[in-house]
């Protein structure tokens, strides 16, 4: 293990799309989909092998510190840095380079959202490995994932010459947004493109360089907090800093405009769980294609997401293809299909006044 | 009103088919549906204006006379027969018949169902003030609902001469057993056909002749019991009257064979709300088409029936003609043509030892 690569888990998500499972209060990275542990907790063992607890960090939003802390208790307390306010990716990979840098200044990190799933984590591993030797080039470095489909809900990465720094590195010949599904179609089979993970490797240093050169009002603003690191005015001048900048990606306010890029391809299982009929890739289908957790029964019914409650049960007949999420407190039906409209449930239910379902 | 005309409502049923807002311990009968009179108590006041409530009775089953006295509290507590075991609806009946026939020689028993909709109750008194005038005169008499659909899951009776006995009353050419659906068409364009509901209108007297000459098993075993009303061993003589014989329907044991039957359309607005289908009888349908009770979201969503449970917010999103009855325990998701399948889930639910749902 290199002893200046910390693990660097970006939690400030709120994950609405897992609605009811998610909420306001308990966000995606909190659930235990595949019942053992969260998906926070689970972003950090899977990548043990490349950094002990002693290095990990988290980034999390001020209403789920508590509830990350919870999670993930082998996260050291000074390690957790809380937002003030969410800002998107990119201010907040700056303060976790602004704590790092102070604490290491050799330090890489090693940047992961913290609500994926990887089914091969050894092979996560390996390619941060080597993302890890062309960071400590200079290299800001995402990992890119082999495409299985072709999905139009997440980015692309056209992959340039091999990059000498590191074998199995890549230069970046281009960042390219969602596309639609005919062009998404052409990547795959023109080959040489990869998701856009969000899973980022660089120096603290290289990071700092970027935000001063591309964003230099979230930088000025950082500034401010630098100097008042492990001091009692740290919380107010963070809530100063973060309350001055837009909220602006990493991907977009950074990556793109960044002078050293390169990319690790790598195929480890990645998902990011994105919806609800992404379940199935955490937890398996059974027989009758149903991906199932908790009493639940089922009669003529496959291809469905079935959770039941806590001592609940759920009893399905005669459907297909739907997702039905029971809670405590809140079911929701949608075809898996539709899953991405659960956005408008959320607001219809604070339409409603039904806020305390959030 | 004939001071000799009694309400006898027969509340002995299970309700299955509304699992999982009927359970074993809370079958249909004593559901809210419309969210105010449980359905046996507006079986009871929609005729009230054939008999007052000193002249109300009812049988019910052993598991369920709390919650029919609760919910029907204007009965007066001597009019409550308990049934020890359920044997059906022929010694149902016979045993209200013993015991009116006691007190009343000249009863006239109004037999109804304790779990069916009838949405104009004035209709329905007219009918039964006509069956009255027949059945004083000796005959059994059975109301037929005028079908508005060619209806399988419903008997029907073929309508023959005008009754001179009663204005309104026609002979009973055929009892006709739930037809295919081609048949059930020809009843429709034939004309002359109507729905067996299962109300039927009969002296004491006639009903306990019926009995001995149909069902001697019955009609013997009801005698020992016949003895004992009104003193410390009814209980133990009905118990040991009610394990002699076996179950059989007041259909088929007494009408189809009896003596001297009648009938007298009505369209009353009658259901039986047999499934959870027809709740919109019940619940009037929204601008979308569904039926909904509770807290519910709907999107992009038509036909459906949606049942969230109090205190629980239900959300459906894309979905159409589906049933989803949320309760505090337990969900259901099914078609709204498929409905008649919920009796597998009960089925399942007993496999999987998960009876508390039952």
């Amino acid at each position: 293990m290199n002893p200046n690569v910390h693990i660097v888990v970006i939690a400030g998500g709120s994950g609405t799309r897992f609605w009811p499972l998610s909420r306001r209060r308990h966000p995606k990275q909190l659930l235990a989909l595949g019942g053992g542990d969260t998906l926070l907790a689970a972003t950090f063992t899977r990548v043990e092998a490349v950094a002990p607890p002693s290095r990990w960090w988290m980034v999390v939003g001020k209403g789920h510190a508590q509830g990350c802390r919870e999670a993930a208790p082998r996260v050291p307390a000074a390690h957790v840095v809380v937002e003030p306010v969410a800002r998107n990716t990119a201010p907040a990979i700056g303060l976790a380079a602004l704590h790092l840098a102070a604490v290491d200044p050799d330090a890489v990190l090693v940047i992961l959202p913290a609500d994926h799933h990887v089914a091969q984590p050894a092979a996560l591993c390996a390619a941060i490995d080597t993302a890890v030797v062309a960071a400590k080039q200079g290299a800001i470095v995402t990992l890119g994932i082999t495409p299985s489909r072709p999905e139009t809900g997440y980015g692309y990465i056209q992959r340039g010459a091999a990059d000498p720094r590191a074998a199995g590195a890549f230069k970046v010949q281009r960042f390219c947004e969602k596309p639609d599904l005919e062009r998404a179609r052409g990547f795959l089979s023109q080959g040489g493109y990869d998701w856009n993970a969000g899973i980022f490797v660089a120096r603290a240093q290289t990071i700092l360089a970027e935000l001063e050169r591309q964003l230099p009002p979230v930088y000025g603003a950082l500034g401010a907090v630098r100097g008042a690191l492990g001091k009692p005015d740290y919380e107010s001048a963070l809530a100063t800093a973060f309350n001055s900048f837009a909220g602006v990606s990493f991907d977009y306010g950074i990556m793109e405009g960044a002078r050293d890029v390169c990319v690790v391809p790598t195929s480890c299982g990645w998902s990011d769980v994105g919806s609800l009929d992404a379940l199935d890739v955490v937890i398996p289908r059974n027989a009758a294609g149903n991906v199932v957790v908790g009493r639940v029964v089922e009669i003529d019914t496959h291809g469905c997401v079935l959770h039941a409650a806590p001592g609940q049960v759920l009893a399905a007949v005669g459907v297909s293809d739907l997702a039905v999420i029971q809670t405590a407190d809140a079911t929701l039906i949608v075809p898996l299909s539709k899953a991405q409209q659960v956005r408008e449930v959320l607001e219809r239910l604070g339409e409603n006044g039904w806020s305390e379902y959030l």
